[in-house]
């Protein structure tokens, strides 16, 4: 664990992001120089489950934590008010107290319901955020955003509730299969445009994977710091995503969220060339970066018309009364947030 | 509107509370000066429904809010998941945005489903309580808990989440019936045992009601600004609560919320004179100007023994691992907050 290293977020609530190798079977320790011995909720998904909860649940219970735990079924679909209303009866039932601690293990879908059924179980209780896929470990498990979907729209639900701790271990994305990998690299390359420290990592192919899971979080820490209930800058965390989030719905999700992001990432900067932002150059530069870490970096990937796109988009919970806000590229690490109105969506494009 | 008065909580977020009278007939006019022109969209119940809704939307349309409503069945039995669920897909069908506002129009269960909704829904949107009880006026509508019930016990999932505006209509409270009003002067006998301006105004049974209103409220307010999220003081609210809600569970919630807070008073008032803390002088008199208000304070109502109340309150929201918070009396203003042993709870009575 000498490598380990450790991000402070202090947002309403101080918290440390741990960012090493093998933290998972010294979980136990690691939470016990941190919490009193208290009955701990794992919340998981059944892929999950059967990877890890057996070494979770023995390094906890070896330093005297009673442990239970909910398992549900992977994927965005178990993400509704019928899980959620399950979670939080099975805390209940298991007469959770708010001493106690949930904990996410999984990936993005766990860590938002397992987030939003601690933070609004007895109106919050204490949660840790265990991301075992590489989209949750720089994205979905830091900053406090938790959510369940509505038919209407993904995130549609949910709270700003920061966790007590996040445990990133970045050996578990080894066994990541090659899709789930790609679907965080997705998210990766939304850093890479945001942050010059991230694209300049992954200009060398042989980047360091934990550098790489660091260096995204850190440049979030800044961000949530600074504006932890989105009034503002968070929403720079948004490039490319109302696009996303408009494809992945026209796909009825089958469309994974780092996939889309990516291609959401290639309208953008399209978009940047084609009002004069870049240059020619530049955009293919980026580009290349990219595609270093992604190959869905590609708006050539995307099923839907543009004209489709923006009908979907219109509705976001960006929205506020006509207006929209979009995140517009100028140059790596030069992002900004910008109003436009509804009607004026397609004109982005163009 | 001359009599209106204006209390300002400050809390993690500043606002007003009005208690007046026939404040809903200017509803239009108090929004306009606050709030610009948006989307309102109504929770209320549907006894609620047809007494007050069509002049709350007549002034807000005049005043050029657009409305839309929701109406579900009164009752705490609707407190539930699945209305929960009804009101954000609601809110999403009808396109509310963060710009717009949500109003709880009713009672306890009204303001604490629709405060749920609205501070979940997208992550948290704006509302305003506009309570119509005596229960919701001086307590439930104010300090920003919200919530909805588990099978296995009331107000089990919630989150705290401050409104922008409370309106108490005190001129709402004359066309109660008695056994309505008779469930505010339950929680109203708390106020009384809490704060000694409140108690003195009740010694006299020809007490202004819109004072009443004003002074209870404005205990509440200095304690919320003090402990907004229960860490601390804020749990003196709780004062008789242990005790009435598990009599409320155990009678399968037919017994009120304020009936059994009057009864659980009792039980506090007795148990104070049981360990000396004070007299029997002391007794007879703080319950003989509590009668003044309900005759509810008096624990032979009590269809339970001690023993089941015990049984039932071991599972509380103010229980930490082995140990529960109690509220014990020791004088008209001077209330405590205990820790004891889940054990010696039947101890508290004797």
């Amino acid at each position: 664990m000498n490598s380990t290293k450790t991000i402070t977020v202090n947002a309403s609530k101080s918290y440390d992001i741990l960012v090493g190798k093998n933290l998972i079977t010294d979980l136990g320790e690691i939470f016990i120089k941190r919490f009193d011995k208290c009955k701990v909720a794992i919340i998981t998904d059944d892929i999950v489950d059967k990877l890890y909860s057996a070494v979770v649940e023995r390094t906890l219970l070896e330093k005297g934590f009673s442990v239970v735990k909910f398992v549900f079924n992977n994927g965005e679909k178990s993400k509704n008010f019928d899980t959620y209303s399950q979670i939080v009866n099975f805390l209940s039932e298991n007469e959770l107290t708010r001493t106690d601690l949930v904990v996410a293990l999984g990936g993005g879908v766990v860590g938002d319901i397992a987030g939003f059924s601690a933070s609004t179980y007895l109106r919050g209780v204490k949660y840790v955020q265990i991301p075992t896929t590489l989209l949750s470990q720089i994205d979905s498990s830091v900053g406090g955003k938790t959510a369940i979907d509505l038919e209407a729209g993904k995130n549609l639900v949910g709270a700003f509730c920061q966790p007590e701790l996040v445990v990133c271990d970045v050996q578990l994305l080894c066994s990541l299969d090659q899709k789930v990998l790609e679907d965080g690299f997705g998210e990766g390359a939304k850093y890479a445009l945001l942050d010059k420290k991230v694209f300049d990592l992954i200009k060398d192919k042989d980047f360091s994977m934990q550098e790489f899971v660091y260096l995204c979080i850190d440049y979030k820490r800044q961000i949530v710091e600074a504006d932890e209930f989105e009034k503002g800058n968070r929403k720079l965390l948004n490039l490319g995503h109302t696009i996303a989030h408009a494809i992945e719905k026209l796909s009825s999700f089958n469309l994974s969220h780092g996939k889309a992001v990516a291609i959401g990432l290639d309208f953008v900067l399209d978009s940047a060339f084609g009002k004069g932002r870049i240059t020619k150059e530049q955009y293919e530069q980026i580009k290349s970066v990219l595609l270093n870490i992604t190959k869905s970096v590609d708006k050539s990937l995307c099923p839907f018309s543009k004209k489709q796109i923006c009908e979907c988009a219109v509705f976001d919970k960006k929205r506020s009364g006509d207006y929209i806000s979009v995140v517009n590229f100028y140059g790596v690490g030069d992002c900004r947030i910008e109003k436009i109105k509804i009607d004026n969506l397609l004109g982005q494009f163009i």
